[in-house]
C-alpha cells in the first residue's frame, strides 16, 4: 500500500516521541512491504520559531497532501504563556486545525492493562475483576470553544464572556459515531452532560435520546457531568462508550487518561465525517521533560497504530504494533512515568527497541 | 447562645439525614447550654408536592429570618426529570437560594481520614503519607450558569447556547477568600482555569494574580482544568486550597469528594459577602437508596458542625461533633456506602446512635 502522512512533532516531547515512531513507521513498511511518504510539518511554538506565526500555509499544504495527520503535541511552559512565542499557541494550532479539517469527534480510549495494573492509581477493589475499558467520544467543534470569546471594560469594570452553541447537526454525528462504536464493543452508551442548568445540554440529551432509538440494541444511559467525575474514582468499569461535549469531554478524558497510570500510554483520534483523521497522544507537550529523551513514546507509538487501523485499514500490522507493546510492557521495561522503581527506568530510544524487537 | 437555624431536607435522602442530624442538634443545645430555634422550610419536590413550586415565599421568609441555613438536598430520579414536579428542580430551588442570598463562594474540602484509608479509591502509594487535604473553593453566582440559556429554531434546525460570564469584582471575591484560606493551612493556592481556550478564564487569571501581590506568604499556581482533572489521580497531595469558577468548580468538587471514598463524609458551605451561610452535604439526594435508613448522615451532621464553627463561631461545640464522628469511625461502625463488608454495615440512626454517645 502507498500512502502519505503528514507529521507533525511541534513542541516539548512532540518531536522525540516521533523521532522514535518513524523507526516503528519504518519497520512495518519494510516488514509489511508498505510505502509511507512521511511529510513534516512545522506547528506551534516550532513553527513560531522558523515562520513567525503557530500554522503556516505550508503546513496546512502538507496536511491537505495527506491521507491522515500524525500529530505531537503543541505548547510551552505555563509560566511563559504570556510570551510572543507561546501565547494563543494552542489555539492557534491544533484549535485551527481542527477547524480547519472539521474534525468533529474525538475518540480516546482508556484502557487499564493488566500487566501494568500495578501503576493505575486506584485500588485493584476498585478496579474489579473485568479491568477499566473505556472510550470517549468528544465532540470538538462546538460547545464553548467556538462560539464568541470577548474581554472589554464597563464603568471600569473588566468583564468577559464567551459563548457555548450547539445545533442539533453537530451532536447527531457524535450520536451516531457512539451508538456505533458501541455496538462494535458492550453495547453501552453513557452521554453526559448538565441538563440540570444549560440549554446545550438538554437539546444534547434530546438529540442522543432521538438517535438512540436508531440503535435498539444499545443502551442509552445520561449522566451528569459532576456525577460522572465522581464515578470515575467510584466505579470506572461501569463505563463502556462515553459520549460528551467538547469542553466536559476536554476534562472527562484526561481524567479518563489518568486511570492507567500514565498519559504517555493512550493514543487518541480525531475525525471528520469524510473520515479525514489527525491522530495524536493524550498526553501534553510536558516541556518540562523535553530533549532528556526520558518520555514515553507509547502513546505515539499507539497513535500510529491506531491510524493504520482506522485510516488505512492495514488491522494486521496495527495489531502487530498493538501486541509488541503489550511484550515490552509485560517483559517488564518502563519509561520512568510507569517505573514503580525510577532506578530500573530505560530511555524513549531503549524502550523504543524493545517494541521494535517484538514487531 | 440563642440561634435560629432553617432546616430545609428537601428530598431523597434530606429528610431522613436531616432528622438524624436534628438529634446531634438537640445534644449540643443540651450539652452546652444553648438554645436553637429550628424552623423548617419544604424545598424541592417536596415543596412542589405542597405548594406547586419548588421554592415557596414561606420558605424564603423562613431564610431570611435566620441566622443561618442547614440544607439537606433536593432533585429526583434522573428518569423521571421531564415530570411537572422534578422539572428544572435544581434549577428553581437550590439555585434560586444561592441567587437570593448572593451565596457568592462555595467551600468544599476533601480530607482523606487515616481511619478510612482503605475505602479510599486511590492507592497508599498516590495518597503518599501526608494524606489528602484539600479545600475547593468554588465560585458560586457567575460563569454559565445565570448567564443567558436559550433553546430557538432556525431554518428548521434546533440550536441553544448558554452564556458564561464573569467580571473583575466577582472573582476578587474568591480570590481574597480563597488566600485568606490558604493562610491559615498551607499558604498554597492553586487556580484552576481554562486560559488557553476562554476569556473569561484569561480574566480569571489576571484578577487571581493581581489579588496575589497582597498575600505575599501564599504561593499562588495556575493550572488548566483537564490537567487538574488528572492530576487528582496521580497527584492530589499537592494541593491545599484550589479555587475555580462555578463550572470547573462543580465538576472537581465532586471528583474531589469521591476521593474520600464516600460523598456521604463530606460537608460544604456557601457564604454572601455578608458571611450569612448556607451548609449542605456534598452529596445529591440519591433517591435511589431513600426512605430505606441506610445513607450515611455523616455529610450532614458535619454540615452542622461547619455551621457551629464558621457561623456562630463555636469551636468546641463543632470539635465535639467531628471528634465524635472520628471515633465512630475508629470504632470501626460503618454505613454501607463506607463498609467493605457490606452484612456489618449499620443504619443511619444506628450510627448516629454511636456519635452521640462520642459526643
Ligand atoms: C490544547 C487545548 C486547546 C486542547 C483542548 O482543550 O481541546 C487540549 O487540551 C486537548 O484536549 O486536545
Ligand atoms: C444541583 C446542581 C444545580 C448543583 C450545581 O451544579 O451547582 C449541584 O451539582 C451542586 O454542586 O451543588
Amino acid at each position: 500500500m502507498k500512502k502519505t502522512i503528514s507529521i507533525l512533532p511541534g513542541d516539548g516531547i512532540g518531536p522525540e516521541v516521533m523521532e522514535q515512531t518513524i523507526r516503528i513507521i519504518k519497520k512495518i513498511e519494510n516488514k509489511f512491504d508498505h510505502y509511507f511518504t512521511l511529510n513534516h510539518g512545522y506547528i506551534g511554538g516550532a513553527a513560531f520559531e522558523k515562520y513567525g506565526c503557530h500554522f503556516p500555509d505550508t503546513t496546512l499544504h502538507v496536511c491537505k497532501n495527506s491521507d491522515a495527520i500524525l500529530f505531537g503535541s503543541v505548547g510551552g511552559p505555563i509560566l511563559e504563556s504570556h510570551s510572543v512565542k507561546w501565547k494563543d499557541c494552542e489555539k492557534n494550532s491544533i484549535l485551527a486545525l481542527r477547524k480547519n479539517f472539521q474534525f468533529s469527534s474525538n475518540i480516546r480510549p482508556a484502557k487499564v492493562y493488566p500487566e501494568l495494573q500495578d501503576i493505575c492509581p486506584l485500588k485493584d477493589s476498585v478496579i474489579g475483576e473485568n479491568g477499566i475499558d473505556i472510550v470517549i467520544v468528544r465532540e470538538l467543534l462546538g460547545d464553548i470553544y467556538f462560539g464568541e470569546h470577548k474581554s472589554y471594560i464597563i464603568d471600569n469594570i473588566r468583564k468577559a464572556h464567551d459563548i457555548s452553541e450547539y445545533d442539533e447537526k453537530q451532536i447527531e454525528i457524535v450520536a451516531h459515531q457512539s451508538f456505533k462504536l458501541a455496538k462494535l464493543r458492550k453495547n453501552k452508551v453513557t452521554s453526559v452532560d448538565k441538563a440540570n442548568v444549560l440549554d446545550t445540554s438538554k437539546l444534547w440529551r434530546t438529540i442522543l435520546t432521538e438517535i438512540s432509538k436508531e440503535y435498539p440494541d444499545v443502551t442509552l444511559e445520561h449522566m451528569l457531568v459532576d456525577n460522572c467525575a465522581m464515578q470515575f474514582f467510584i466505579n470506572p468499569s461501569q463505563f463502556d462508550v462515553l459520549v460528551t461535549a467538547n469542553l466536559f469531554g476536554d476534562i472527562l478524558s484526561d481524567a479518563a487518561a489518568a486511570i492507567p497510570g500514565s498519559l504517555g500510554l493512550m493514543p487518541s483520534a480525531s475525525f471528520n465525517v469524510k473520515g479525514f483523521a489527525l491522530y495524536e497522544p493524550s498526553g501534553g507537550s510536558a516541556p518540562q521533560i523535553a530533549g532528556k529523551n526520558i518520555a514515553n513514546p507509547i502513546a505515539q507509538i499507539l497513535s500510529f497504530a491506531m491510524l493504520l487501523k482506522q485510516s488505512f485499514h492495514l488491522i494486521e500490522e496495527a495489531n502487530s504494533i498493538e501486541q509488541a507493546v503489550h511484550s515490552t510492557l509485560k517483559a517488564g521495561y518502563r519509561t520512568q512515568d510507569i517505573c514503580l522503581n525510577k532506578s530500573k527506568a530505560i530511555t524513549t530510544s531503549e524502550i523504543t527497541d524493545k517494541i521494535l524487537s517484538f514487531i
